[in-house]
């Protein structure tokens, strides 16, 4: 565990609040008025709308302002190095396909490393103004039905489990196809279309395992500090390190992890 | 068109915003708070949440009250037959898979029909603050940005598309498994997870085709007045009246209707 006093941890989640707002104010006034023919297509589908550029601009500049020496990295504007111990880990809009179709799923993510180890992620849909917390002194979310804490309901048996996934397209090599497949067999259900939503949603004891193949660091970082917090398990597919990215799982109990991950390594390359 | 007078037609919006006021009031309290474990399973996976119930009997009460003449048919509680020219259709969650993974993309849906035929529709999210109404008169989003009229934004060509559709789970008959499959590799995009909320963002602008498979009566009449007010096309796969459920398909434009009619009429049963 960090080192961290609980009074430096709560100051610094203030600011990444503060963060997030700044981000959400300066995202907004887009959503919902870019018509996704006006977005970049490159390699099948990646809009990058100008939103994205101006929140993360927002961000970067209350970081700089407030703490000059911190590392930044970012999605759209890439790294800052520094000696500091902290760095922050940016994705203004994580989930720019259900920002472009309008769905309010979309979140602004924030990550606080130190020592290279997460340590407070802050998930935020300013749209929905709602905002989830999580590190080293605990995790809940805040929206207009109060502040509660986060805490994982599992299913008792991965056969009982809700499983959620962005979307069947980010599982482009043969291996990452089958686990898809074969992880929806042994589920109850699955669902699409959440991003970093869903693994919130896990935090918070609605989803037993979300899963998502080809993430960068900025996608994961925020949550893996969030989805520990609140009693779940996050690594890559084969039991590493989740926080750097990659090919992802995270399971709402140990059991429906280690059933996850023999699914997982049962299936061929 | 409808005959009712315009002072009318706005008297009876005011009163089902009330009553989509009334039905989050009542579900709000059970969001996230319902373990997916909890729910009662039928064929597959149908979860039927309290929540949903008492949604539906706050609204029969308003309606009881407040216009006992009219016909009501609900989801939860069946139909309620009348001599009135006026009758309400509801559906207290729609999306009730999002509402168990705690997803504020679940939404009650209420249509007014005169004569058989929906003239006004509301699509409420109220975790989310948002609204959509429209029918005869007008068709417009209220949320935390204000107020601002719906209005379809197609693209020029199929091949352009952003094509959304609830779950891959619901084309159950070869003939729908084909029409999917087609229609994926037509459009350009294939977001997944949004049930009525999709069809909201095509008269929003932010979709252009919204398809789903095996709908009733009560999840699409709602839509239906809303898309058309919009500048949308709803129908059903053979291009009949879309009001009375089935097979459906909204888009933004005529052309990008046409062409899914197209695409959908040379899959083979």
């Amino acid at each position: 565990m960090s080192v961290l006093k609980e009074e430096h941890w709560r100051e610094l989640v203030d600011f990444a609040r503060n963060l997030a707002s700044a981000a959400g104010d300066a995202i907004l006034p887009t959503f919902r008025t870019v018509s996704a023919v006006d977005n970049k297509i490159t390699d099948g589908f990646d809009p990058v709308t100008e939103a994205d550029r101006s929140g993360e601009r927002a961000m970067r500049e209350l970081i700089e302002k407030t703490f000059p020496a911190h590392g930044i990295q970012g999605e759209e504007f890439g790294s800052k190095q520094s000696r500091s111990e902290f760095s922050w880990i940016l994705d203004p809009i994580d989930g720019t396909r259900s920002f472009i179709c309008g769905m309010p799923v979309w979140t602004t993510l924030i990550a606080l490393t130190w020592q290279g180890k997460p340590i407070l992620g802050v998930v935020s849909q300013p749209f929905v103004r709602e905002m989830f917390v999580g590190g080293t002194y605990g995790a809940w979310s805040e929206n207009m039905l109060g502040r509660r804490p986060l805490s994982v309901k599992p299913a008792p048996h991965i056969s009982q489990a809700i499983l959620t996934t962005v979307a069947p397209e980010l599982y482009r090599s043969p291996k990452q196809r089958n686990v898809l497949k074969a992880m929806r067999e042994t589920t109850r259900m699955t669902r699409f279309g959440g991003d970093a939503y869903f693994f919130v949603m896990l935090a918070a004891g609605c989803v037993d395992i979300a899963m998502d193949a080809g993430l960068e660091a900025y996608d994961i970082a925020a949550l893996v500090p969030i989805i520990e917090a609140a009693g779940g398990i996050v690594t890559t597919w084969d039991g590493g390190t989740a926080a750097a990215g990659g090919d992802i799982i995270a399971a709402a109990s140990p059991a429906l992890h280690a059933a996850s991950l023999e699914i997982i390594n049962r299936q061929e390359a």
